[in-house]
């Protein structure tokens, strides 16, 4: 079956456009977007699209993204490039002929540690050394701001600093809070950083389908979910093409990439999951990592013990990883291969700097089944996981729950700082109610921004579909936004410095009727333009001083400007009230506003 | 112009059935919503869509709805009919003619208290007067449970019974901590219950739109917002017709109608708030208090001396009540007569029993406003008044922002219950930040949940089209059900007695694959089939064993029944593994999972 190519989406959003600030220390150019506003300043905001909405970029999937790593990882001196592992058929799932997605056009050989050094950011970290993707997540981080916006946030032990330094960022990856997943075959990667004491970021899952298997319509979905804000993007496909396809998102995303290998080892056992071996495994690891895969979900912390604690549960075990790892225990009663070999896929990952997200193969699935016994268990096992993959100089964030209601969610946070050694939690949600199929990101939207306050590094999203489908299009980008508003309120309640300029440069533009600006400064500023159209379709609306809620009869906000005009002149209440006196109308015309602006 | 004129939305959602349960001390008949799930007991809930959803019912809105309440009122014997206030063109806001949306078929004469009595539900629970509206609530928010279900949540303060007994009711009212809205004059109502020790309720608003007029429209717009799990609804109309459509909304309204009977007034003035008096707006109270207002929002609380505090807000004044008041306070330079004549509108509200809904006129329409002193200063006024009313005996709930990031919101909640004393908290959102226009019935849902988790009684719902335009029938839809999850998360999380039933049905018909079980059981079956068919469109795909999320290949859930299965028969880890090595299939076909079940 064939369906349309889609084209890639490209061009800025509205009234932006891209700009670089340059690195002090190293030569980084680093991406933002620029909001123009009427009356006031741009305002310069955080940018994970790409060089997708830079129109001075040409984009051609076939040839991927320019490789701007490429000079940094050199300089280390310590990678060496090789012939890389053969790709065979069971890679793609034995597609063949036709059915087989053509490989990406430009092959090279990857790129690996020398010996068994590593060529982790933790272990440049913990040596001292500022790589250029350490100064390229802190100018990224401060938004182009030189000083801490007003801030009155409470945030739980988090310490933001007013503004990020390259020094500060080096510090937290070699403390273990913060990672920045960044593969050195991953050239094409416009680094970012996951940890409590830096923006919250957002994760979008995408994955191939049987219906729709073109290399456009994959590298599309995934420059979708970055253009409205994606920080991470873990691809979950299964089945045929999924080495082909792999490469070519990679090579065309500027973000981070994860996957769970677990997915694509199963295919290559058949789908039986009792046939995995470690042998698959490992050898899954390598052809992945060789590709620049950034993180992997790896479902070590589900063991042969913990199986037993989830038969009385309300809906069992819910992750595949998990399940697929409790089914492999059970069936040859032994411990699972991932954590009896967890130090031999520490060596690859350190290798190639695949950063770990331990997974919670055994999250709740249900509102009854949160916080469980099996859930705890399995989080204390993958704090000493986390202890093991640091020994190896290899970065850890860890995966949470999951479905769980609000009064139970700041103890997932508390013992995931506890027993995982701060090491940054990336959580799914949580769902905080099970009664609402259709409006999962909704539900754990409420959640997310609960748990993100409490000191989650990274949400990852929830279409409305979860539950019921497939995503769509509109799905994806519903979920992103809900997401990228989550994480934002979390941002504002942690009180991070630069949080609050967004929403005050939109309340001013509210305030002042200034609607394009008020659409711009959106998070969706075409679903903004097109709902206010709904109601009053005409241009001469975008600058009308007020809105279909009251109209133009009577509008609220027209006597504040009154009472603001007249209270920057310092005039008395008697001198304000006989001014009203003498005939202020409600509906002040937009001339006598502007200048009350002035 | 005339567009189509709608049908009124009736009959039962999917796989339920209205079933009425009776009173023990009064003739009542409590109305509830059953579904009938597969393999297990129906599900008993509360239900607010009135008599829309019974087809025994024969619905015509000319005729209006049956007047449930007729003989209990008559029964109180303090209560007087009276040839009513005559209905002037003023009132319809200058309509004739053709632009006259006619009168209610029926007229009746209203109903008032015989004297100078209170008929409030207050002065008959503080008399130890058990009402059958008393009984009423007590049954409906048992949800014909005869024991709590499983609870563990942190109230804050809340106490929750396992079971409302008509006496805790009557209690609760006589302490000021909830109310139920019931004008005298409505007697179609089905009574509900405000406050924190019940269920959170949830309020949609409506309004008559210049393009739609017709009685058809307006009355089903109300019918909508109730189907879908609307407990009170706000009529916000303002202009022409304002008094007859009303008329029409109540005669066909279960649910208790709320209003500002200052936006009818300032249209009787000519839309200039300088020219309203005490006499214009004591008029209006009356005319909507004989036509069966269950209750007022008043914004008493707004005073000369505050306006000067909003000032240096960036988003100024954003009630329409609040800004009113303060122009009228500016221009007149004295204090507010809602404020000065309070006691005297207590003395028409315990007339009909209307209650209170004391208006938060300068609550914050930004993050940068929230929590400031403007804010907090009209809320200790409001607390000044609720102690007048009750003294009138009447009832009293107090509104609350608006715009508040996370961090802000519990302080809401914890200085409402200090200066309000405990009267019920009924909540806008709050928007927990201002960056999503188009999405903030996501951004409110998130601090509608947290505020109503903290002790908010009933929360007002926000659409996708806030701050853009006028909400439709979709609109309304999305924002009610998303206010009912948030209301629900939030009665999880104080450990409602009842509440996880629910989220614990849907579940377990997740885990069973019961697909039609998993959309019946949701707030919105309609679109949760919807989503399921865009994937997985054919029938069998409703008794199919996996979703297409993960495909038949291989389903997460499938290994937890295995594991179920054999911990319910005693197997130990041994056995069970040896048992899966004799070939358990990931896939176990859908004869072998009902076994397990058994």
């Amino acid at each position: 079956m064939k369906d349309t190519i889609p084209s890639i989406s490209t061009g800025p959003l509205p009234a932006s456009r891209k700009t670089y600030l340059p690195g002090a220390q190293h030569e980084i150019r680093v991406p933002m977007r620029e909001i123009s506003v009427s009356n006031e300043a741009p305002l310069m905001l955080y940018d994970s699209s790409g060089a997708y909405t830079d129109p001075d970029v040409k984009i051609s999937i076939e040839q991927g993204l320019p490789e701007v790593r490429g000079g940094w990882l050199q300089a280390r001196g310590e990678i060496e490039q090789y012939p890389g592992r053969p790709v065979t058929e069971a890679d793609n799932g034995f597609a063949t002929g036709d059915r087989l997605t053509p490989a990406f056009p430009i092959s090279r050989n990857p790129l690996r540690a020398v010996g068994d050094r590593a060529v982790t950011q933790l272990a440049y970290a913990r040596a001292g050394i500022i790589t250029p993707e350490m100064e390229f997540v802190a100018i990224r981080e401060n938004e182009g701001r030189r000083a801490a916006a007003p801030r009155d946030g409470e945030a739980f032990g988090a310490e933001l600093p007013d503004l990020v330094t390259p020094e500060f960022v080096r510090a937290e990856i070699a403390a273990g809070r913060a990672i920045i997943p960044a593969n050195i075959n991953h050239r094409e990667l416009e680094p970012m950083i996951i940890g409590r004491n830096f923006k919250v970021k957002i994760n979008a899952n995408i994955g191939n389908s049987a219906v729709t298997s073109s290399m456009e319509h994959e590298v599309e979905k995934m420059v979708w979910a970055i253009r409205w804000g994606a920080d991470t993007v873990m691809d979950l496909s299964t089945g045929r093409n999924i080495h082909n396809i792999r490469d070519w998102i990679i090579r065309n995303a500027p973000v981070p990439i994860g996957t769970v290998p677990l997915y694509q080892a199963l295919e290559k056992v058949g789908g039986v999951a009792e046939d995995l071996t470690w042998e698959v495994f490992r050898e899954t690891l390598i052809e992945q990592a060789e590709q620049g895969v950034d993180y992997f979900t790896i479902h070590a912390g589900v063991r042969l013990h913990m199986v037993p604690m989830t038969a009385k549960r309300v809906t069992g075990i819910v992750s595949r990883g998990g399940s697929i790892m409790a089914k492999w225990c059970l069936h040859h009663h032994r411990e699972s291969f991932l954590y009896e070999h967890f130090e031999e896929i520490c060596d690859i990952c350190r290798r190639y700097d695949v950063s770990f997200s331990l997974g919670d193969g055994l999250r709740p699935g249900s509102i009854a089944d949160a916080n469980d016994e099996a859930q705890f268990a399995e989080l204390r096992t993958v704090g000493e996981l986390t202890k093991i993959a640091w020994a190896k100089d290899c970065q850890v964030m860890i995966e949470g729950p999951g479905h769980v209601p609000m009064h139970k969610i700041k103890a997932n946070m508390d013992e995931q700082l506890k027993h995982c050694h701060e090491a940054p939690f990336y959580t799914l949600g949580p769902l905080t109610t099970d009664i609402a199929p259709g409006y999962d990101h909704i539900t754990s939207a409420i959640g997310a921004a609960m748990i993100g306050w409490f000191g989650t590094a990274m949400l990852c999203y929830v279409t409305p579909k979860e539950h019921l489908g497939l995503p769509d299009r509109d799905d994806v980008k519903t979920g992103v936004i809900t997401y990228k508003l989550a994480a934002h309120a979390a941002d504002l309640a942690k009180g991070h410095p630069g949080a609050q300029r967004r929403d005050d440069a939109l309340s001013r533009a509210r305030f002042e009727f200034r609607w394009e600006d008020q659409f711009n400064l959106g998070l969706d500023p075409d679903l903004a333009r097109e709902m206010h159209d709904e109601t009053l379709p005409k241009d001469a609306h975008k600058v009308a001083h007020f809105c279909s809620m009251c109209g133009p009869k009577f509008c609220s906000m027209k006597i504040s400007h009154d009472i603001r005009a007249a209270a920057e002149k310092h005039e008395g209440m008697e001198r304000m009230a006989a001014k009203f006196r003498e005939g202020g109308a409600l509906y002040v015309p937009a001339e006598a506003v502007e200048d009350a602006e002035q």
